[in-house]
């Protein structure tokens, strides 16, 4: 069921770079899995991939097509079709992270279904999952969790997978979001999944395993999010994480998409995570916080992080300027 | 888009009472609308009401046919269908709570589609809901919680409902459940919603309204049910609560459906769903507890209650023998 590779980033008409976020991620996380982009005329983003076409990918090997770019209105246009149709028929699978699904366009439906190719629309589960059981299954896990949205829960959780496999421990980093699937290669867009069955499709996710093994589960949303704490707690439950990660971005002003809500504090968050968690693993601590310091200068972000640390008895690390060689530390 | 009354109901060949548990409820609290049953030989359920053909039902005015009762195998069998295809002929709407969608059932789709009546399946949300705003919207709101699932949380609310309207108080029950949707003629199943979309969906269902009325809003699962409390947190978050009703079954040996995990105490589970109630409004406060005595001899529940009530400083009744004044008082 997983997205096979090598990848083919399609990047369409992206308008800008920022549309193509989700195939940068990709880019940046699997390069060895990314060997080519496609860029239709007018387009604006650009991996420093290789440029390829359909034919040239198929001579190189490439088994699906990532479609990890913001299309312009939300459809899906005929000019996109006619590249994705050609990429079926050349026998590469697509796999999709926009809102609407490959499979709802007729041409791309039928073309799959002659061929015998899969169309992956990842934010759309299609497994069943079933209601959590709750029980302690053997293995590890570590669960990013945030004071808001998009403070970087799958950065981190990607950094430590690396980190913890440059170790040679064995780690695996579980995908809950679209770009995460696509970095994987499977997962769950757990938010897109039916409310009962939010923590089930999360122990599906991180299933019993090795007793040395960790699964690095992204996390999703935020407890203090006022819109998506339902994902974030039923996260929580079905992770039954032994070891948590706070993330945060010290220089947001209010919680992501709600101008009256502030963020909390670290000390309160934290309690509510572990608070949380607890009740499904008892045993479950924080072992560092992970902070987005992109908004401050590089001595401000050493005093912000130096401050944090001590406040909390915690390692507090940047991710992208320092690595997390200090949380892996105090895992082990 | 309500479901329109007067109601059949519809037991069909319920092995026994317990299969028309959802009928039975229906019954209890909307007797004005529920005009007659209609059961297949082999029904061995009775709701006491009067036994209506589709003819009969039609005579007497019936709008809607309530398949209020779990079903064989969770099929829809062709007994069934021929006497629901006669109901909507008739000119009737159909609503159930099956699983099983009745939508999914080509003659009955067909047949509805012909005579332009409507098909309500109400464990399957099929409108579109919003991203919670967490905006303070005028109105007042009451939730009820619980320590864990089918403690009386629907039952309590409609308590509440009725007590309130006999004092001249403006109240409406807002159902979160099949039962509840059958009850309010109207409702969200809210653990059928998509995971992001909880909250939004409980803004949706109990919007902005005068400033002295209350909407009574049908909790659902529990903070400390490890396959649920997804649906719980979420539903809080959205009903932004101005008083919350904790509701309890004190025989219980652990959470219902996790035999690892027991009940928490009252004043911790207390505490949790204040705070998370507090996020989205701070005012919030509870204002008694309900208890579920019927596990108790009367003296035994008297003393229980009056313990609990000591212990919290807050009233506790148990709804079914006596009432909910003593909450409402409290509240008003």
């Amino acid at each position: 069921m997983a997205i096979q590779h090598p990848y083919l980033m399609f990047l369409g008409d992206a308008p800008d770079q920022l549309a193509a976020k989700t195939a940068a991620g990709v880019a940046h996380w699997r390069p060895e899995w990314c060997v080519g982009q496609l860029r239709l005329p007018d387009c604006h983003a650009d991996l420093g991939l290789k440029d390829m076409t359909i034919a040239e990918a198929k001579a190189a090997g490439v088994k699906s097509v990532i479609v990890g770019v913001a299309n312009r209105g939300g459809r899906i246009s005929e000019a996109w079709t006619a590249v994705l149709t050609e990429a079926l028929e050349s026998g590469m699978d697509l796999a999709s992270g926009l809102h609407r699904k490959l499979v709802d366009v007729p041409a791309l439906r039928d073309t799959a279904r002659a061929t015998g190719r899969q169309l992956f629309d990842v934010r759309h589960p299609t497994r069943d999952f079933e209601v959590a059981n709750g029980r302690k299954r053997p293995g590890k896990r570590l669960l990013t969790v945030g004071t808001d949205c998009s403070v970087g829960k799958m950065y981190t959780s990607l950094a430590l997978e690396a980190e913890m496999r440059r170790r040679g421990m064995k780690a695996d980093f579980r995908a809950t979001g679209q770009t995460g699937i696509f970095i994987a290669g499977d997962g769950v867009s757990i938010d897109a999944v039916v409310a009962d069955f939010i923590s089930g499709a999360v122990e599906w996710l991180t299933p019993a395993h090795d007793e040395d093994h960790w699964d690095l589960v992204e996390g999703q949303g935020s407890l203090f999010h006022a819109s998506f704490a339902g994902v974030t707690i039923g996260l929580i439950h079905g992770a039954q994480p032994d070891a948590l990660v706070l993330c945060h971005e010290p220089t947001r002003p209010h919680m992501r998409g709600l101008p009256e809500y502030s963020l909390p504090s670290l000390e309160l968050c934290m309690a509510r995570n572990l608070e949380a968690a607890q009740l499904t693993n008892p045993a479950a601590r924080f072992v560092g916080i992970a902070v987005n310091t992109s908004g401050l200068k590089a001595e401000e972000a050493d005093a912000y992080l130096e401050k944090v640390s001590k406040a909390q008895g915690l390692p507090a690390v940047d991710p992208v300027r320092h690595g997390v060689a200090a949380l892996v530390d105090n895992l082990e």
